[in-house]
């Protein structure tokens, strides 16, 4: 066997010189779903367990695909590099980071202080704190279009955890269809665990939309969960209900799990809908008190599933964490009972005052639905653009970490109209557009 | 290649019957090794890359091992049910969890406002906020015989997410020495990595004490990381500084990481000796505020290790989780700074109340040199007895979910002593012991 790989290998190298001079891509979906119908029927020939050649078939095609350690710039990057210029003393307008700049809801505030008299200071729950847990349903019951039970609901260390655990409910060698541009965090997660990642490329022309035809186009014998992201980071589109539940139905005929990160809700135009009001039961909604609750620092979210995966995934927070901090834990349940209307105008508006500017200075964008950023087409090198800004006191993120975008720049709302004006016309001063 | 796969899945499951019936295990660590060394040697000859070899190899091996689902019962599972029957009114004695009965320390209660106040609301350094690793470092300097740098610590949800980051180090197929009786989130961690477990095996006629020989001989060419943890959890076992360092020596000759859980070290008679103070570069060391400072419900502990194996470990929690929550790390900075002594001597003190009493009941144990428990041969199943014990109102550990102890029990002192009293008492009624 050994030798057989060694000639597989040397094949795998030598198609794949080929097929970079052909300008080809390294993998190739069509040829890989044939092989894996003809793993398939030699399994049922030879009686042996389809499951193993499928699992091995995996290991040969992850083989084959070599790594690529591309060193893309991501937010992250343009934001350490923005920090260790503000402690040269240097001043930076953060258009770059996801992070409201408002305060945490007051309650929050003496709320640790009554976990400590209470006692919220011991191991609790996995899934989280009962009356937490309880409190979630209700709120979610109320907002988002489905009953959803104390047992369909958990708390994780922030919505990024919960993504990370919807993803480990697969196996090495499993497939799922991100839709491009995408939160790097999904195909992060996903390479982290063995998964495949199989993108489904929107662009600016056709609004950001992806379509059902594209979900089925994309998804294989091996794929086993879609991920949807709206409003969306970083394009801010929110699909029309319609157009949602095509793609709910096109992912639910073929079996799959639904992801759906939805914790940008509260920053969206009317006639948004929660994945959840589809009532598709392999769907996983990931929510987050980061944005909607500026806690970003609380690191606290959770998920909504069927009890049985919200069961599996618990299982899996158990082992690595024991439960997420119980003092966290009440800050977020009282928090729950604030208002944040103000909140989501305030963001709504800036998101339309930076959207304004760039409409006067002639950039090139889709009028965002939701969430709190632009995504913008500069007509050239982004992450170069990012540099250079960072230089002139304004931070924004690189297209280049949302995939294959390296002319877009991500500009974030998060600042108040004031400064956020003052970034766009630094911004716009070094474009050099002056056709606004 | 898929039919020399059927053909070696076949034998392999014909090889395991006869296995079963000569009374062998599953694997057997010689044969395995000398596979090892074939494959690597074939690759050479053919020219292959040698760590594919391996990879290949250890995909065949793990799928000829049929994962087993025991069913084994945990000290989790005990509490669970225990807090089930708390809630039908039932009154429980709690000695089957390590979660001390103090509060945290009284500065913890108003630092969570301060926080609020100071703006550690927001998102930080996936390592930990700066002046929080700088005075761990300077913690961990004064009490752990090294000098350690910012840059060689960082914070964690939890010393279990400090043990899974560092087992996340290694590549699926890589495997991995735990010394049993051993907490079994080691394991756990490990096998949900796809990274093998090899235990060595003490007893209590040894003092359960584990040699360096047992190191020598239980690490094989895949073997890239030992466990210790010292004080124990479950045996109370403190090693000697001579034979630790023995133990380091056999783990460095073959080149192992050592994740040294030093998380009870408050909890310990004179003479423990941090894995730190070896000077031993492929050392991670992992740190709890859990039991040193009572606070399990806030999920705050720390790893220590060489600055780049340091990096590594954040990448990776900046993957899954961002950051620690910026509040709880705030507390826990502030927890650095208060006395534990006099608890550290409430749990030692507790301890020999409950050793002198099993003493005098005439049950069979090695009196521990620390940590925060009793383990017990007591002659008889010790998850039956785990759940009878229940039903009289006293909750103990099974001693299976440590390894293959199946006659132990684990008996915790973290209540104060005239509730550990009335528990022991009733353990003892309950083994029918008279002849203490």
């Amino acid at each position: 066997m050994i030798r057989l790989l060694k000639s597989r290998t040397d094949l795998a190298l030598q198609i794949g010189r080929l097929k970079q001079d052909m300008g080809k891509g390294v993998t190739d979906r069509r040829r890989e779903d044939e092989l894996r119908e003809d793993v398939r029927s030699l399994c049922r020939e030879l009686g042996m367990s389809e499951s193993l050649g499928a699992r091995f078939l995996n290991f040969l095609l992850n083989e084959s695909v070599s790594v690529q350690s591309t060193g893309i710039s991501t937010h992250m990057d343009i934001f350490m590099r923005a920090k260790s210029l503000e402690a040269q003393g240097r001043h930076i307008v953060h258009m770059e980071v996801g992070e409201p700049d408002f305060a945490p809801p007051d309650v929050v505030r003496g709320s640790m202080t009554d976990a400590f008299d209470r006692g919220f200071t011991r191991y609790g729950p996995a899934g989280g704190m009962p009356q937490f847990r309880d409190a979630l349903a209700r709120y979610a019951s109320k907002n988002f279009g489905a009953d959803v039970s104390p047992s369909g609901v958990m708390v994780t260390p922030g919505g990024r955890f919960a993504v990370y655990l919807a993803i480990s409910l697969l196996d090495p060698g499993d497939e799922i269809i991100v839709i491009d541009p995408a939160w790097p965090a999904y195909a992060q997660c996903a390479q982290s665990s063995g998964v495949k990642v199989t993108t489904i490329h929107t662009d600016m022309a056709g609004g950001w939309e992806p379509s059902a035809e594209q979900v089925k186009e994309a998804a294989g014998p091996g794929t086993r969960m879609l991920v949807l992201n709206y409003p969306n980071n970083p394009t801010g589109k929110v699909l029309s209900a319609h157009a949602q539940d095509e793609i709910v139905g096109a992912a639910s005929d073929r079996g799959l799990y639904i992801l759906s990160d939805e914790i940008y809700w509260q920053y969206a135009k009317p006639g948004w809908k929660s994945v959840l009001g589809s009532g598709y039961d392999k769907s996983i909604v990931v929510q987050s008190f980061s944005k909607s609750h500026a806690m970003t620092g609380f690191r606290v979210g959770y998920a909504m599933a069927r009890p049985d995966v919200i069961g599996s995934m618990v299982a899996r927070q158990a082992m690595l964490m024991a439960c997420v901090a119980e003092p966290v834990q009440y800050a977020a349940m009282q928090a729950l009972g604030a208002d944040t209307d103000a909140r989501s105008q305030t963001i709504m508006s800036r998101l339309d005052v930076i959207s304004d500017m760039a409409k006067k200075m002639g950039l090139e964008f889709v009028r965002p639905d939701g969430a709190m950023y632009l995504f913008v087409r500069i007509g050239r090198d982004g992450t170069r653009l990012a540099r250079d800004l960072l230089e002139r006191g304004v931070a924004v993120a690189p297209g280049e970490a949302f995939g294959d975008y390296r002319d877009y720049i991500r500009i974030s709302a998060c600042q108040n109209e004031e400064t956020l004006i003052k970034g766009m016309n630094i911004i716009y001063g070094n474009l050099g557009n002056r056709h606004g």
